[in-house]
């Protein structure tokens, strides 16, 4: 179901109940692009640890915008034994909501998007009719706007609407004002036509009845009566007051709703997020580590400095998360899942020992069809994942006693992929642990150099000629990480480097004790080193093409 | 005329020959945005000098995208009196041309976006179908490695194409490669029959002759004879060898073309641009002055440091450049025209003392109706601009003895018009003048206040609620300009200032001094000043509507 902002208010129901009927969701993102600075084989270097991997990520891919959003719910139909779906597909914008909201700059990287635009991507559906949106921090201020607004109209007062999740925990959809809202807004309408009787009838009547005069009558309107009676002076002016204090009552009340509507209007897409974080359900992507660092960045804080503290947010966003592609990598899969892509996943899942499951739209949702591959759509996307999932899963189930065709998402046995996502292209730390500390690998083989900065590539292979193959991770333009073949050649490299004056040569646990150390001190990012690491890097014949090849998977993140 | 990749090519003759028989241009441009940085009404600061204001666009405003660009051009039909109009809307976008060509970033900012969305902007065309388009230096290192390419391919030699217009001046449009390759193209496919009838030809006389005995024999083929003649062994070498050569000189010649087209393919929509360059036409514009500046820095080479440097590149470009912005806001017209945003300068043309000049579309050309408003498509825009040039220039035609209906483009009356672009917001110097110096404003009733960090606005009209009404205009978060009415008060707030400590106030002149003084130390640009700026300038309650309304007219550049 395509989701915009013509559609968004009244989809929501529809998407709050799919959410909650769900046993788990899967969900994926587009951007406008991957990475503003380095190409992104230069952005993820192989070498990294998590923690370097996210400051890299968080500096050059945050001011991409991710523009649409795939959810798709997955719910188990115990007596047919299958799946029901609900794939949603949300076209998001962050159109500026009014003079003093937020005018949100973003990038775009024109290979990304010429990439979109070759699938047929509709940028006019986002950009026209794209759903906004508010981080927590822009929410509050706005509500903080608002109530000064209510509080200016009713003279002095407590406005009636602040929302009891303002300050703590993330923001969640705000039930009770939902049906306030249901409550008030009919309610207002619904007097109109009495009210218009009431004058009619006035008029019809008013040489009869005097307002000065104490009068009583009964009128019959339908099967009720009206009774008027006589008042005196006093009594016509409290009832007067009484009356005018139940119209601005009403009045505020309109105008709390109708802020509030407004409210939630600019809240807009992030509400859908705020439902998923509440449901607390199970949330599957595949190599979603992106993903999630948009979902926080644009719909709820500015990435915490530290990958450990923005670890803690994924999971106070979504409480548990399962990356396919980390699932597909890691046992018992690995052996029997050449290539993770997801669309080669999909397929490979399809045959022995894996078994294809028995997954249907549910009744008024648009069918996708594997066959047809409508791949980089962001609802597709996340209706594979979700297959793919459920493929491993159930076949987790032949590994238990007795074996079990059907695996649920709430398995004990599918814990341990939980809140590990894949770190791509590191081959020794397999993952980013969002529930505690990461992997330490030793990388014995290990070399940390540092050389004069016109050095090439060509330049260390040179250096290192002695010891057979080697591998050249670029750090920045005066250091770089050789992988060498034998950890026993470590030594040698570093004994036959002690006299040497231009370059120096450290094992990776001196690199890494040194920079413990001067943790204190001033971290020293070369900003546009990469610039110069990427010339020399092309100098070199060996990786032209093939980066070229991984940054337009990296680009769609179906490698 | 819409342009897109798709139709390029097949366009070409047409936009060159309507370039080429026109008496003037009209262009405009269409762009993701305004500012990275500080809301427009910061970025344009009314004391702002021009290179100031071109430091702060250059800074601000180039990492936009210009993705539509207007071109219409004006011939005289002098039997008929009118003019006829060609218009020609360009969608622009930066698409990777091959795995080694750039892979350009380029920002969009929402309220740019939102509102292009609203008037119907076509995303999907700039996206999907944008013609690309190369700078200078790109063209040359593109050049470059197919040069290398065809040198490699034929061993060693001189690859036969290279332009002439590589090293000197503004790159055109290479007139006799297209000669080249109209005579290579079609030669090379014409001959593949020729060689197929001699094949089977030879096919049919191979018993009778044999290439290694000397048979000499007629065959007529149409009207003529191929003559065969029995040759022996070393003359048979001789001859394979002559054709051998041929062919490969034929083969380089193909791949010579064909990478001379695909290297036209890449330059793209530059060739426009030259096209116009190398016209030397007249250019009109309206508010051109970022139009220019994009135009440079997209199609020809980064923003020179200075604006004077800049200016040099803008003449080398268009030569004679019209701001009809500008026009409008100068003698004669100035005390006639009130409102010079474009479409308010459009209206106010058609009535008196002014005539609305006769414009018809030529044939096959779309038809644009003025009373319809098509505001902000740059082709529509481009024509309005036009139109206001025309009826400008013919009411400067009743000051002449005798007078004159029509005013050519081309006459002395219009040149005190000529490459001067108007200044947006600066009352006391109109124009950006790219021929000469700026205009340098005495600015005697202005002061420069230096003070701590903490003040806002409110702390300076404290400060100076002696003087009455003032105007501030901030620099940045410590210092600002605040003009008073009279220039005599200047002297009595500077000496009333003489023993404070915690601000201090210089006349203008005395602060240009000493800014003049320092030009060899490291200038001084507080880099993120403007968002403090903003904060304490929004925190005033006077300027945050009119400045967002001034913002948006800005953003379409019609104010």
């Amino acid at each position: 179901m395509e989701i915009t902002r013509k559609n968004f208010k009244e989809s929501l129901t529809t998407v709050y109940e799919a959410i909650e009927e769900a046993d788990f969701l899967a969900i994926d993102g587009e951007f406008s692009g991957i990475s503003d600075g380095p190409p992104v084989c230069t952005l993820t270097n192989g070498l990294d640890t998590p923690e370097e991997r996210y400051q890299k990520l968080r500096k050059h891919s945050m001011d991409f915008l991710l523009f649409q959003f795939g959810l798709c719910t997955f719910k188990h139909h115990h007596a047919e034994a299958k799946y029901i779906m609900k794939s949603f597909n949300f076209y998001v914008f962050p159109k500026p909501f009014n003079r003093t909201s937020p005018d949100i700059k973003f990038v775009c990287q024109s290979s990304s998007i010429d990439f979109l635009a070759s699938q047929g991507f509709d940028f006019n559906k986002v950009f026209r009719d794209g759903v906004p949106y508010l981080n927590r921090e822009e929410e509050r201020q706005l509500r903080e706007q608002y109530e000064e607004k209510l509080s200016q109209a009713n003279g002095a007062g407590t406005p009636s609407f602040i929302s009891p999740n303002t300050a703590k925990g993330p923001v969640v959809v705000p039930e009770e004002h939902k049906v306030f809202i249901d409550k008030v807004v009919p309610t207002s309408t619904h007097q109109k036509p009495t009210i218009s009787k009431t004058k009619s009838w006035r008029e019809k009547y008013r040489n009869l009845t005097s307002f000065n005069n104490r009068i009583v009558e009964s009128i019959p309107i339908k099967d009720r009566y009206i009774v008027i009676s006589r008042a005196d002076e006093e009594e016509r002016k409290r009832r007067e007051q009484q009356k005018q204090a139940k119209e601005q009552v009403r009045s505020q009340e309109r105008v709390s709703a109708a802020l509030w509507e407004e409210l939630n209007d600019a809240v807009g897409f992030s509400r859908i997020i705020h439902a998923i974080s509440k449901s607390a359900k199970l949330v599957v992507g595949h190599n979603m580590l992106l993903d999630i660092m948009h979902t926080i960045h644009q719909f709820y804080c500015p990435l915490p400095e530290v990958s450990n503290s923005s670890a803690q947010v994924s999971i106070c966003i979504y409480t548990r998360i399962l990356d396919t592609k980390l699932m597909a990598s890691t046992q018992p899969f690995k052996e029997i899942i050449n290539n993770t892509s997801l669309a080669d996943l999909e397929k490979r899942l399809k045959e022995s020992p894996f078994h294809p499951p028995v997954v249907e739209s549910a009744e008024g949702f648009p069918r996708y069809d594997t066959a047809a591959e409508q791949l980089h759509e962001a609802g597709y996307d996340a209706y594979i994942t979700g297959l793919c999932f459920i493929s491993m899963a159930n076949y987790l189930g032949s590994f238990l006693t007795p074996p079990k065709l059907r695996v649920s998402s709430r398995s004990k046995i599918v814990e341990p992929f939980f809140n590990k996502l894949f770190l791509m292209r590191v081959m020794d730390i397999p993952y980013v642990n969002l529930q505690g500390p990461d992997l330490q690998p030793k990388r014995e083989n290990v070399l940390h150099v540092s050389f004069p900065k016109e050095w090439k590539t060509s330049d260390l292979y040179q250096l290192f000629s002695a010891f057979g193959n080697i591998l050249v991770s670029w750090i920045d333009d005066t250091s770089a990480f050789v992988t060498l073949t034998q950890p026993d050649q470590v030594k040698i490299a570093v004994n036959t480097s002690r006299y040497a004056e231009s370059y120096r040569i450290q094992t990776y646990a001196e690199y890494v004790e040194k920079k413990q150390n001067s943790t204190h001190a001033k971290r020293k990012w070369v900003e546009d080193g990469w610039k110069e690491v990427e010339t020399k890097r092309l100098k070199t014949q060996y990786t032209t093409y093939a980066s070229q090849e991984s940054f337009n998977n990296a680009v769609h993140r179906s490698v």
